[in-house]
């Protein structure tokens, strides 16, 4: 098979956010063709969407049921091979349990479901189906991100220690759920969940810090708060971590920080060095050294790790972006995808996306941070 | 009309390094397909380069002229709209003059020719036609240039006074002709034309710095060196520059500046303040004042001007790089040819790509900093 | 009254760190000179070290006790005017005590007390004689971050909402009790007191903390590590801090994050913006706003408030640093006590470093932060 | 020998700026004490600044050559060792032939002298009486410039191909003449000399990129330019400039880059790699290697050389500055004076300061860019 694979998408009308980012990341390195889409429950909205994107009139859909039935039925070399499921978190159980039953891969917008409850209901599914699913923590297709990792499972900073990761964003600041989409479903409980600044991106702090120690979380201390008035869900918040090697973290999620972006950083130390990374500055990994100049590794030069460098499409001093981040990701999910179509073994490299376990683990996170915050005890159990 | 656009590339096989640059820039943002290619005049690599895309076979050729003849005589509907030219610079005038001929929009790789005479020849030919021409100085693609553009022009900056633009690079620090097919034909004067790191990337600086300041440079003097043993064209240099309203500039480009990456920088300073801009650090703008807090002006933020803007895909804090720039330029010229297919008028901000004028403008620096270089007056008059 | 203050020193011997750059801080300004000292408690290297400082030979000691009854019989046109007390923690209550008794201004290093209650002593002590006590926490001294202060309470960024506040620092990576003075005596709970990390760095982070925006710690909940085997208090802590006006903060300390330095920063935000000050960059404040570009503001610079601009010596542009900052408590600590003895009122600038309430607060700071890591319950009240 | 030596000051009353940071300088290391001075020309300001300076009545003078006189007559148990002299250029070739031939040891701000003339006879003036002369170039002073020499001279860059320097401010952006006493003398040739930029900051520039590389400028090709009219000298300008090893450099110097502080750049690259370093942030010394990623060598760090060690007061983390850098210079100037004194051989690092050699080449660079920006020709030689 050599072929452009075909998706789908359910959500990500032009109304919408995260639906446009998820087709330039798709788009970006032409592995993919989008063909059909329920981008929208909004009739016009669905149908002047599909237009933009020169999809087929018969293929613009505004239910998504109807969509993957009509997928399902039609011939295999015209049949979709994956959808993106972009929608708001109340709305990412049930298409991605209905796609894989109806036999077809699921990328998926973090965090991956609505409740703990329902990720290992869909872990389930995808190990009975043996299909794939990528979830899209963004920050962690960052090939600077791929190389802090190696080099910690190389043992090159020695045991792990210390974890410092934070994610402060300024967007919040204001009462703005009247007039930002974005931010009502975002703070409202029925559609985003149990957590608000903790589910949005305190997950990816989660996801990014776990990934590159490769440690997993045992118990939390969290303290979260909602400061701007009116708000129904937590835009703030902190947790102590400890992980199953004894060490400890501090997380810190906010979106009540008046003007940050988007500055999520983590910091990494062991017996002997430490890392340090910006999202803001993606292309650059401190390594810091016990006497020792602090060296500066960037993405795509030379020296890096086979998982940093197949991340990476230009020479360095060529800045690649989140956008190229998200593209790796989906390129990977696509690249395993074709090679068990093809019945060969996909590269490590390319196995190396978050996916359903990432999904439970930080279900599991917002359950935890969630009760922690609540509980006059120091210390709550991370229990998956 | 409202569909994709169709595309064919003359070079950028798999050897290659800027084609796949550009073709990641034409997917992006999918307003464009790729449907034919003559990628090598090597049969073995353009077939398996093209399979590779998911040519069809029989759109797969070696020979640019045959495609250009076959394309033209296909169906409308299925012909391509334009062509990328994106082999070395002395294969860019003949395809492009063809291309011209038989009514394609031709998007080509900086320098434009091999000689400011062909870059003249070209410059009427294109208005002969009223087609479009791309040329793809990456740079001015960038968001926070354009926003720095038109904070000159509003003359936020007063009158300009001083510029400083330097492009210094690494790579070429040892004699590597032999191993790199990138470096071989970049330092082959029957290839490249009459400069070296000057074409290569003092262009760049040279474009960066007049479409920055709208200035016009009326007089050079540079000087200009062979710094590795053996190599057959300039590798370093700089220039002053006079510009048409009495101020001065200092250029400088170079490929010997070891463990440089690709450190292109702007300076801009006018009676009021100063502008700075780095590409490895390409969403920041730094606008420095008298007696005020220098500011950091940041791509994707709600306050930039409506050029910036409409060449961000994300908000603030999502970094995007080299790649989006240039896929700014491939957008901003396809939405100018379907506006003209449209019979629409494009709007201002997409005319805003970099075409002939710059490419004659550059050709013409070409010659003036060579001639400079070897002359023992100070001064030289840049002649277009 | 017009001459140099004349002070004594007590511990600074050639053995120790901090004592020399008291010194410096000292010296720098011309406005003091160096008289005596009981520099060390070994004669050898008392002597020695008052030699190498210039001292008259009837002027060096090695008991402060002695030193202080010397000075006190002296004619008053000879005698000190304060004492500078740079020995480790338990060392510094006896001699503040006695010194003040004897009616002489007391300069004295963090944390001020072995224990709260020694603290509160000396503050009643401060408070009966009417003299000047500069605690030298030394970060507050920087101008910029006078300027942070001053612009949070001049209400800029609106209401406090959230600090972060972290220090840092690699030197006790290992266990290096043995072959280091200065690591021996900081982990050692008879002579440090009850917290190591929290102790030597907590206290400034906890400080600068509340200097900058004013506000009151209410509520701690920590957790403190001891990382390296072998230690005896802590090298490694985190804290949530609640604040009197409803705000919350995070509070890092750690001495080791292999391959830090000295890497205190803070960041303040309020309702409509925040402020964010790194020590090793010290001379920029970055004042980020929602909607605005961040700005960049810089020591040295004519729109600084006076608080910031009496604290810095030279233009913008010629960094200033860590003896600056410690210099500036002294001047402003010298500056108070000559105008008081010319019967002046210093300016408000000169009053604003310090003192004894700060050293009170520190202290019960060390004494809740670590109340609360040993405690189950989730927060501990903060008690003065 | 064992005590702080004396000193006197010519200029540097309370109207003027750099006399007070030579006064920092000198009394921040505690090795020299100020007893005498000739402040000002104006009788009050002497006076007044004299006795803010605490000084004896009997030793505050109007006139220099008095207080040479005075303090060649008095004991020499009383007598000064050296002088400073922190006038205008104009004032610094009289007063230092004096001092030298009353036996005192000079030090002096750059440029050296107001002629290339005077500096020729300084020398031979120096080499005659065999007193030490202090020329403060400042910014050698700074540990990680004695860092990037030793790294040069140690060969780890390789043979040296080019050198960037550059030094932009904006303080003289607008025509301040009239407002601002240190304007207006350093833009008038009666005191400033044939240089206005160039003389003031371009000597910097230059002297820091000869002490770095270790290498003699042969030719110089610039460009100079008044941008603010009315101005009598020069306010901009650049230069290219061939070294003697066969490589070429560029030098900036600009005070009308608006928006600018001290922004002093050196950038120097060989075949192996290269350094970066800049004043405002003066304690990082960058190490860019081909296919390694780049280093960050620290001031205070353990692995610097000797040369750098000696020049820190503090661990790394704790930023020195510009005060500190002058310091250096000083303390090295008064170590070797001592070490003479007790006829001792002065170490190697302290002998590391500029004196009157540097003095010489930077009045001929003076001279030189001058000439050859009148020029027509491309190059001028460089004559000493």
């Amino acid at each position: 098979m050599n072929r452009k694979l075909r998706m789908g998408m359910i959500g990500g009308g032009k109304d919408a956010f995260i639906g446009a980012i998820h087709r330039i990341a798709i788009n970006m390195d032409g592995q993919a063709e989008m063909v059909t889409g329920a981008l929208s429950i909004n009739p016009e909205i669905a149908i002047v969407s599909g237009r933009e994107l020169f999809l087929d009139e018969e293929r613009i859909f505004t239910d998504y049921k109807l969509m993957l039935e009509k997928e399902a039925a039609i011939p295999a070399n015209k049949r979709i091979d994956f959808i993106s499921i972009v929608t708001p978190n109340f709305v990412h159980f049930d298409p991605a349990m209905m796609a894989l039953e109806k036999g077809f891969h699921v990328a998926i917008e973090k965090p991956i479901t609505f409740s703990l409850d329902q990720a290992k209901q869909l872990k389930t599914k995808v190990e009975e189906t043996g299909l794939q699913l990528l979830l899209t923590h963004t920050y962690t297709g960052y090939p600077m991100i791929k190389q802090a990792r190696q080099m910690v499972k190389n043992g090159l900073l020695g045991k792990i220690r210390k974890v410092y990761v934070e994610y402060p964003q300024g967007w919040l600041s204001n009462f703005i759920e009247g007039s930002s989409a974005q931010a009502a479903w975002r703070t409202d409980p029925t559609k985003s969940g149990i957590a608000g600044a903790m589910g949005d991106i305190g997950t990816h702090a989660f996801n990014l810090a776990e990934y590159v120690t490769d440690l997993k979380t045992i118990q939390v201390s969290s303290n979260l708060n909602t400061v701007v008035e009116g708000r129904k869900l937590d835009d703030d918040g902190a947790a102590f971590l400890k992980f199953d090697n004894g060490s400890t973290g501090v997380l810190m999620a906010t979106q009540i920080a008046a003007g940050e972006e988007n500055n999520l950083k983590i910091r990494v130390y062991g017996e002997k060095g430490g890392l340090e990374w910006k999202q803001e500055d993606a292309n650059s990994l401190l390594v810091k050294w016990m006497n020792k100049p602090t060296e500066i590794y960037r993405a795509g030069s030379s020296y890096l790790s086979s998982f940093a460098t197949s991340n990476c499409r230009t020479p360095a001093g060529h800045p690649e972006g989140y956008l190229e981040a998200f593209a790796n990701h989906y390129r990977n999910f696509i690249f395993t995808i074709r090679a068990k179509m093809n019945n060969e073994k996909p590269k490590e490299e390319w196995l190396d996306f978050p996916g359903v376990d990432e999904g439970v683990r930080g279900m599991a996170f917002i359950e935890t941070v969630v009760a922690s915050s609540k509980s006059n005890q120091k210390w709550t159990d991370f229990i998956v």
